[in-house]
This record gives structure tokens, sequence and C-alpha cells, in this order.
């Protein structure tokens, strides 16, 4: 059994050199974030426009009528970063404050890749009836809500809750973003080994936010043999204590019913999606399928090294930048947002994030290979066929489900 | 009586001409404000330095000292502007919706002015209690509050919920920005007539937000003949039905206990200051001693029309942009924020904003006239000198009221 050191990450890197401590807390350095103004305030006529009393007449009309806020505010492209703090990156539950820098990083990534302004709000509260009733509360100060790096499965309630809530879209990005780049990754994967998705054997090792999410898309998307592990091994129908989304996930995976754990679910499995954590022992890999397809997507610390996954996969894929077939959610999110908000979506729809799995995949498939499954996350041709095509789903369906 | 219409105010402007409605509406399409990235992301090894894996670093060192946090992320310069939209601006209660037009105008003074990030938060509730839950929860977020435009008498207790329930600064600018230029524009007034301050009677017309600081700081200066007026009349010790802050003001205020209306307080006074939205007649002007100074600081529309109130008075200032001696917040709101948030207070102590005052006032001291008792604006050594001042002041008494 080969297992791969923690530390080992940063040393090898085949794409960049990896940043060094220094350079990573120099650019931290007063944070990443910053607001600024549409127009300068340069002299007492800017201030008679913007402010006093110029002001007063915008807030009298919309006083008259509030639809007019998504017009005269900034929120109707404004996204809010909302996390608790309790499931960050691989690091688990670190707490808000130190969230809040991957939260900038996410606001950051919001404004670079799809325009979109964006705050972080980092809650002091765990609890899910608190954070609704906040977001409840402030809803009339953005236009959208990515919940992040929230625990499961508190997520799903608290995902459900706000949906229920707000009349604006919601994503859990770490549910849904990275499920939407995941079957745009396997749909490129399957394509450069001209294989039709639903003859695919796929195990997905994470009933966590991901994980459930992942399931769920690729069964939508016609995969038909799924199947799910958490860290007591198979979920299948039956098994003792299990309740919620994997009580429900069971009864729509895992079709040959089996049971036991990593080791029988990965057996001549076509496709390996780690969303766990849970580091994967080499001998494990070698009993996959033929040209086996590898997805280690935890970060920063992937579930296999991508060398080690190479001996035994034909494509390999992580969610690392300094590695080829990076499954970043930056392909979708800021794409999804931006589509809802132009449609003017209350809901982001499953019939959305299908879309928008379509959009990543069609923007990869004139330059398909096994280290390049997926698009670039810096392809400028993304963010807007992905919000062209969430804003085109949306028409008509932005109430439904 | 001379009453003066509302809709007079824009169509005489001595200094800039009004702007027009569809200039004002044109530079709120969209909103005003907006979010930046302090260094750009184009390239994966900028994404891996400020998102996965490099984030990892910056999230974990906080983990283990959250008061990491001031330094690698932007909170120790951002200042949630936060109101419930129940008195904005002389509009009263338009709402959070309506109100925010005027916040992003107030965030993008924060920037312009002290470079100060800032992010408008408004409320779709009213309560004490559910604003400071939702801002204790909200306190990873940001590094200062400053209330705007709730309605008195509340914002007097949630300001001091606020301040004991929060570990940063948190000041309702209606009430002590508004005080603090009043006080440097009174010290003005005072210096070019040659008159000490405390031999001055002064009548402030407004129990609200503004009345009550504006009150509490001119004696805390060392005005002594301070007459404070709500929409019933004088407050004087004994009147039916005085609580709270009105109560408590009664005690300190009317030295010589009139009682009556405003003809009885303004009488012979040397310092009218309004700040209650209720037009002045022309004729109780012309009953104030010789070399009146007036401040009718209602906005959009001021208590009298200045070319009114300049009939009977020797000095007279508004609120507003498009007179002279502008009265106005971004004197003191922005350098106050930024003394504070660079000195690390943890409070907006009784010190800090008479020294906020003072520097105000120093800065304009140079160049005292008539028509200039206050800095302009736009004069660039105001918010470095209040900042300063704040800063100085607040070294070693950063927990002490």
């Amino acid at each position: 059994m080969t297992v791969v050191p923690d530390n080992s990450i940063n040393s090898i890197s085949e794409s960049i050199p990896a940043p060094t401590r220094e350079e990573i807390f120099a650019a931290h350095d007063g944070g990443k974030l910053a607001t600024g103004l549409t127009a300068p305030l340069q002299d007492a006529r800017d201030l008679a426009v913007a402010y006093t009393p110029g002001v007063a007449e915008v807030s009298r009309a919309i006083a008259a009528d509030v639809t007019l806020a998504a017009r005269y505010t900034w929120t109707n492209r404004l996204v809010a970063v909302v996390s608790d703090g309790t499931a960050v990156l691989g690091l688990g539950d670190i707490g808000p404050r130190a969230a809040l820098p991957v939260m900038e990083g996410k606001s950051a990534l919001f404004k670079s890749f799809a325009g979109l302004d964006s705050i972080p709000l980092v809650l002091d509260t765990t609890d899910v009836d608190e954070i609704v009733e906040t977001l409840v509360r402030l809803r009339p100060s953005f236009g959208a809500v990515n919940l992040e790096d929230v625990a499961a499965p508190r997520c799903f309630e608290l995902e459900r809750r706000l949906v229920e809530a707000l009349d604006c879209p919601v994503m859990h990005d770490d549910q849904h973003g990275t499920a939407i780049v995941v079957l745009a990754a396997l749909r490129g994967a399957a394509a450069v080994q001209g294989r039709p998705l639903d003859g695919l054997r796929v195990v997905v090792s994470g009933a966590g936010a991901a994980g459930v999410a992942c399931a769920r898309i690729l069964l939508a998307a016609g995969v038909r043999d799924v199947t799910v592990l958490d860290s007591r091994g198979v979920l299948v129908a039956g098994r003792a204590g299990l309740t919620g989304e994997k009580a429900a996930l069971a009864q729509v995976t895992n079709p040959r019913g089996i049971g036991g754990g990593l080791a029988e679910a990965i057996a001549g499995a076509d496709v390996f999606i780690g969303l766990s954590s849970s580091e994967v022992p080499e001998h494990l890999l070698a009993t996959m399928a033929p040209e086996a397809v590898v997805f280690a997507l935890s970060n920063p610390d992937p579930e296999v090294h991508p060398d080690v996954a190479a001996r035994h996969a034909a494509i390999v894929a992580t969610g690392r930048s300094d590695f080829p077939n990076q499954i970043n959610n930056v392909l979708a999110f800021p794409g999804v947002f931006r589509g809802a908000l132009d449609a003017g979506a209350r809901r982001i729809t499953e019939a959305m994030k299908l879309a928008a799995a379509e959009a990543v995949f069609t923007v990869a498939s004139d330059e398909l290979a096994a280290d390049k499954i997926v698009p670039s996350p810096f392809d400028p041709r993304v963010a807007p066929a992905v919000s062209a095509a969430v804003a085109a789903a949306a028409d008509g369906h932005s109430d439904a489900e």
C-alpha cells in the first residue's frame, strides 16, 4: 500500500512551480478584496448627484416601486458568499474567521470570471435556523447567495431552507458547483475514450456535500451504475443507521446491491471520484477496469497523488490548479450565478445545472485529450457559455425546480 | 410668515447648478458600488496563491491564531454601513430597499474620503434585538459598523446595544457624525465672530438622533446654554410625558428653564441649529440676537431657505452640497472610522469625537470666513487630520468611554 504523505504535494508539480509560503502570505496581507466606485466622486457636483440631495430622488422612486432596487442599486449583480466555516477546503471546521480568506478568494473569482460583485459574509453561528433567519433579514442587501464550505449533512437542510425562504438564486457551491464540473469532466473523459455515460460503472467516495450532489447529477445525466461510499462503507438500502440524504441516495444508487467497503466498490469500476479526503491505497486502484478514470478531488491533498493514480488509470484529474485536468468549480459557479441573475431567475433549477455542465463540456470538446478533459479555468469562453446556457435554461422556468 | 416651498431649493443655488433628474438616475443605473481585487487573478499560479491550494496556509494560520484575521483579510479596513431604512435623509421610513442607494453612497464616501472599504447591509427588520443579533452573527465579516438612518428613539438603544455586543468600533453617524461637524462648524462660526463658545445661547430644534447628539457634544465642548425642542416644544424638566433620552437631556439643558415652543426658545438666541425638518418662520428668525448663526441642516430640504435666513443671520449653514458652509458628515465619519481602525480601537469614545471636531475646525482655521466656517468636503487635509486626531485620542483608551 502506497501512502502519499501530505507534504509531498507541494514538492511535485508538473505544470507550475508551487507558490512559496512567503508569497502566499504576502498576497494575503491586507486581504484580497476591496470595494470601489462605479464613478468617481471628485467634486461637489458629483456628491450632489450620488449622495445628497440627488440620491433622495432615487430612494423616493424605489420607495414607490421596490422592483426598481434591482436597477438602481448594485444588488442585481451582487452575490453574497456565505459560510459558517465548518467545512473549509479539506481543513474541516476551522470557524468563520479562518474561513474568510477562502471566501475572499471566492468573491475574487466571481469578479474575475463573471464580472459579478461579491461580498463574503461569514457567520459566527452554525445553527440552521439562525443562518436562515440572518439571511432573510439581510435579503434586501444582495441578489444571490453562494453557500460555501458548510459541513454535511447540515448543508443539505440549510440549502433547502434558504431556497424556500429567499426569493433569489441560492446554491451551495460545494454541492452543485462541484457536481456540474464533475459531470462536465466525465462527459469529457467519456468522449475521449469514446464511451457512453450510461455504460460506466462509477464509484463516488464520499457522501458529504459534493458526493451526494455528484451522485445525483450523474444519475440525472444518465449514468446508471453509481455506487457511493461514506466513511463506513458502501451506501446500500437497508444498511443500519442510514438516514437523511444517504438513505435517500441508497435507494437510487448501487443497482447491483453490493455491500462492504472501497475494495468491493472499486473492483472493476470504470470511474473513481474521490470527494472524501480518504486516501486511496494503490493496490485498490490496481483493481479497477482497464482504461480507468480517476478523479481525486480533495483539496488541498488529493485522495491519491496523480502520479500514483496514473500507473493504473488512463485519465486522471484533481482539484488542484498545479496539475493537469483541474476539476475546478470556477468553471461553473461564476457563469451559473451570472446566468441566473441575468435571467432574473428566482431559483437555480436542476435544468440550469445540467445546462451548465453541458456548456462546460461543449467548450472543451474542440480539443479534448486525456490530459484536457475540461477547459482551463482561464479559458475566457467558459463563463459566457455557462452564463448563456443557464439563462436560457432559466427562461420560463424560473419558479420551477 | 414666509414659507419656502420644497421645490424652490433646486431652482436656487449660488454655488453649483442642481443636477437633473435624468443625470441622477443615470448615475445610479446598476448601482454605485463594485467589488474589486487587490491583485489580479490572471493565471493558474495566481489562482494557486490566492485560492487553492495556497489559501489553505492562510486559513490554517488564522485557525491557530484568530487575531491574524485582522491582517490577512480585508476586515480591518471594512466598514459595514448598516440601516433598517426607517429614517432615511428627510424621507422617513422608506424601508431597506429604498434606503440602499443612500447606503451605497455612504460606502462610496468611505472609499473616496478615507480609503476604507465598505459594504451596505440593509435589514428587513426594525427590531432592536434582531438587528443586534444579526450583527453579532456577522461580526467576523467586518471591522466596524457605521449605523445609518435608523429612527429615533430606537437608534439610541440600538447603538448602545451594539456597542456593548460588538468588540469593534460602532457609531451611529446621524448622531455623532452630525454632532462632530456641528461642533466644528460652531467653533468656526464663533471664531469668525470672535466669541467664546461658553457665552453662546444655542437652540437645537429637533430631539431625534442628530439633535440629541449635537446637544450632548456642545455641552461636552463647553457650551452652557443649550435649549432643545421636539415637535411638542421645549424640553424642560418636568414636562409631561418626557422619557428616555429626552428626559435625560432636559436635566442637563435649558438652564433658564424656559417653556413653550420655538418662539420662546429662539427669542434672543445666538445660534439656531435646525435638525428637525420643521420649517422655521421668518418672523421668528427675526427675533434672534444680533450676529445670529443659523444652521438649517435638514436634508434635502433645509428648515429655512439660506437666502431667507441670511436676512436675519450673520452666518448661515446648511447640510446641502449646493450651498456654502455645508455641514456635511463626510467631514467627520471617514476619518473617525479610519482613525479608530488604524488604532485598533474597540470603541469610539467621547474623547475621540471631540478630537475629531477639533481636527475639522483646525483645518478650517487658516481661512475662516462667514461663508467658510468649515472646510470644503473635498479638502484633502480633512480626513487625514481627523484620522490622526482620532487615533491619537484612542491610544491607551480604546476600552474606555
